[in-house]
């Protein structure tokens, strides 16, 4: 039995782990949910018993297992390596650290070995990457993947629990005939598409486009594989979707890959497309697979295929995942109790 | 001045075709507004006149110089040859004709001579695929263009009145709680995106996907580019947008490509991410131009661009484009009077 701590707990990513961890028994002793000083003193319910939200502090991890952050890239720079000092091992939703060279990035699906070389971070990555790899990995490993080329349609949630507000409030802003303009996303979201997720890089990726392109090479140890990411968000309140197009170095036929996808761990085949059977983000929201439909013989490649990857952007995208990466921590005897 | 008809003029490109003619001054004789029994009887406002909407029949093309047809493929097969038997050009926007050897499929700023060996049938592109080779053509003639990869985000008002009207319905039944079961559309809508745009072929691509590979084709003159299209509903009003990839033979700069697009026809850059400016569709509805955003060099292919295409799909998508042919007609001479 384990003492955890959750930073960042009256988030969405903080409420869903909350949830999963529950779901999944995960065996703790004592849990503790902190958050920063505006969120502090509001109450959390787990497993019906009602909790005060810490402030977080050098001596809230005293005596701490296991430490799940999800409160931003800041505070994690801030709290882990304190966290860490005081025996934790912290698994951390943020971009902080995931392209450091001595922290493991982590989706069990894939590389659920590296966990073990952590030095008391390990990161959890980037919600559409971590669908993306759940999907792909099982194909790379039969047939070598070389290009990617994936367009998401990212739901709200993703950019946290202002943006689900600016959906909703835009929404019904839009009916009532008044106007609205969102507080967390860069323009505006009711009834629209924005082409932009997180900041531009100088080459005119975004940084959420950057972290597919580098954390799929890092997690499924293809240093040379060639993704070309768009990523878009939608108004959809949970669930991220990806369109894939990948060239593999031999020939794939539509069969294989739905043979290796329907025995691929953490991956549901909803592939029927004549039964009007496809997954589609509210369909999967709440879900903690992967869902792939719509593979088809790709039209512009020789050796390529074409799908469709749905997830939950904040179960498998993020607190499924990292609570995986806990159990994980477990089943390799890395922490003890 | 001409004698023109709009058959399915109570439609969602039927409404948008006769704004347009009014903005554009196109020079009308005599107008006629042609639907099936149904919708006959309705009112419709012209230059501020009330016209009455006459049910389709054989007398009705009577004395017709140019058709617009836009009530759907079997209507079109049904009564385009009835038109051109009286002396009519039609011009449809169904996709009845549009792969016909004896029928040019025009986009006016890439075909515009096509017109010229038509047989009295002129056919309007499908939507998605008229806006991405109004911004892929011109660069497709300085750097040959070999692959296309093309994901869509598309508006339900391409899916007709109902669909807009299900966008509308059941993003209202969410918020009271209720539920909505779409009318025009394969499942939910409202706050969810679907993967399928159309019926599915049985190699697993949708008819609209498969439109978008042949007609850019024929309306490009390139048999051999390879187009690898998959497309996608959104909960969108109005504004088909499009994350495009494209490989071409010879390397080609952002910069060629942004000086290309800034002198191209019918095309408006709007591309300045480090100052928020890229196109979204609730910017684009309204408006008759292609918009192009987010050019950046491809980081899969060593000679590839990345962008996003943004139009209106019941403008420069149907009505907008429609109209550009009938222009066409007049200005190289094969309609009189």
């Amino acid at each position: 039995m384990f003492n955890v701590a959750i930073l960042g707990a009256t988030g969405a990513v903080g409420q869903t782990m909350i949830k999963v961890l529950e779901e999944r028994n995960f065996p703790i002793d004592n849990i503790k949910f902190l958050a920063s000083e505006r969120s502090a003193g509001k109450e959390i319910e787990y497993y019906g018993m009602k909790y005060k939200v810490e402030p977080v502090s050098e001596e809230a991890f005293e005596g701490i297992d296991i430490a799940l952050f999800s409160a931003g890239g800041e505070r994690s720079k801030k709290w882990a390596p304190v966290a860490v000092s005081k025996g934790a091992i912290v698994i951390d939703n943020s971009s902080a650290f995931r392209m450091e060279n001595d922290v493991p990035l982590v989706v069990p699906e894939v590389n659920p070995e590296d966990v073990k070389w952590h030095k008391g971070i390990i990161a959890n990555p980037n919600c559409s990457t971590i669908q993306m790899v759940v999907a792909l990995y099982p194909i790379h490993q039969r047939k070598k993947i070389k290009r990617i080329f994936v367009s998401t349609y990212q739901a709200v949630s993703g950019a946290g629990a202002t943006a689900i507000e600016d959906l909703e409030m835009e929404t019904k802003a839009r009916f009532e005939g008044k106007y609205y303009y969102p507080k967390a996303l860069p323009t505006h979201i009711a009834f629209n598409v924005i082409p932009r997720i997180d900041n531009f890089e100088p080459n005119g990726y975004t940084k959420e486009e950057m972290k597919m392109i580098n954390e799929t090479r890092k997690i499924m140890h293809a240093p040379d594989i060639k993704v070309s990411p768009t990523c878009v968000r939608v108004p959809v309140y949970i669930g991220h979707s990806e369109t894939v197009v990948i060239e593999t170095e031999e020939p794939i036929t539509v069969e294989e890959a739905r043979e290796i996808l329907s025995k691929a761990p953490g991956v549901i085949l909803e592939d029927d497309p004549f039964n009007n059977v496809y997954p589609t983000p509210i369909e999967v929201a709440g879900k903690d697979d992967v869902f792939v439909g719509r593979i088809r013989k790709d039209t512009a490649f020789d050796n390529g295929l074409s799908m469709w990857i749905v997830a939950d952007n904040l179960r498998k995208g993020a607190a499924t995942n990292a609570v995986q990466i806990a159990e994980l921590l477990i089943k390799y005897q890395l922490i003890k109790k």
